[in-house]
């Protein structure tokens, strides 16, 4: 249910809330909601042609969280459909930042109309390991990831 | 595993990293470092006799997150034994907050040696429901709760 | 990315697999394929204008699972979409019985081509628990239900 | 908490459930009697100085479930210690099956004396791929392995 715009900076990411990501509070459980961060991150490289995850046998690139925040205003609740902002808000050359807002949405093709259920942030850096290598490390973005994606306006 | 004493202000508690909690980069997915905060919480909750969560078929009450945060330093692997080291840091008579710091250990009755993998930090709200309420609301906490914690000394 | 079609027998849900929902062996963990064969199932009940959990304030309503089986036959991996089939092949005034396929699709407007990476069965039970009361128990299901759920002919 | 004697055909897994583990319906969420299963599995394994995934650089070894079950006879709700009997009830050269039950204990140290909670299988087969290759394959399970673990006794 992604946008199917493509922008370098911004992304809406959308996706109804499962019955086992609730608790018995009867909400969403605060966890899954960093879980909803990456599945946005994850769609928004897509939507660039890139993918976050490679792995060539002799390689791994990813990319590892090295912060991640979020603020929770209001609950999300079973069946929700959740619209998920994301804004890239800094790069550098071995990591990216967003904020991320989370808002609920009536029907799939509507605009979001309301306020934000919670507000989170994330900073990841490009990682990689060899094989017969124990650690991964920091290493550049790969020049398509980084011809591709740009800080947002402020 | 969790330690024997109880003490108002911290704890610690300890856990194996399960294979289902790690991703295909090899890691602890970072998701679950938040669990593994609330597990901690519990756990300090449970040493001090009480429980982070009521329901008399009346009323529930409980805990809401309403901010969590965390810093990742070193990855976490598969059959790593995690020391989770809870610290009160403020606390109102709605609200407590904790720092949260992440260390491996080799065997269950080392003490901790390594530097932190990761540091965190959340803030919880006390909430209630009634029955037939369809919206969470904050509380005071119950006296049992104000009397058993207290914030760290600095 | 469910389909348009109603039916009161079979069902075909689609998502696209999340990074954690990968485990270190670098494949969908065994576990998610249940956590996937509920959403289908749930998204099943919202084509026919169903809903599988209700809480009207002094009455819980949902379904329970009494079984669930899961054959794996070839490993999903990260960013795959896949197409879950969902079939009643039973029903009884209080449960109801699933046979559930796992298919990979190329393109979100692909039909199934490929063979089964896993095929499952998942049986439920309607179940209610009243406020005040601390278990659940078996129900007969809501008219509607049985009104709009048939078994698949074979 | 797992005990602590050394079984070559079954084991005992004590754990307490999360808050994380239970769903809006209140109840341990049945994806999760999945990851106990394993999780007893992997206790198994270490209790018998094994380990159930191994990395050398330029090969990975796991184990690959082929086939998962369960039974829910009773509700499992949060803070439950829950104590996992574990049997092995097949093993070919290249795979091992399992039979488990879960049970409520209300003392770490109590024996079980309730009744199952539920009832669960899994056959798992060893797996291996070299770096470089796409695909995981069976292969026989490890002389260490094939030594130290028996069929239990009818």
């Amino acid at each position: 249910m992604a946008h199917d715009f493509e922008m370098p900076h911004e992304f809406e990411y959308r996706r109804r809330v499962d019955f086992h990501e609730t608790d018995m509070a009867g909400i969403v459980h605060f966890s899954n909601f960093f879980r909803f961060m990456e599945s946005a991150e994850h769609a928004f490289f897509r939507s660039l042609g890139l993918s976050l995850h490679d792995h060539d046998g002799e390689r791994m690139q990813g990319w590892a969280r090295v912060h991640a925040s979020c603020d929770y205003l209001s609950p999300a609740h079973y069946q929700d459909l959740l619209a998920i902002r994301l804004r890239v808000i800094a790069k550098t050359p071995t990591s990216l930042a967003y904020a991320l807002t989370f808002h609920r949405v009536d029907e799939p093709n509507d605009v979001v109309a309301e306020d934000a259920l919670a507000r989170g942030e994330m900073k990841v850096v490009c990682i990689t390991r060899g094989s017969g290598e124990d650690r991964i490390r920091a290493t550049r973005m790969p020049d398509e990831v980084d011809r591709a994606i740009e800080v947002a306006p402020a």
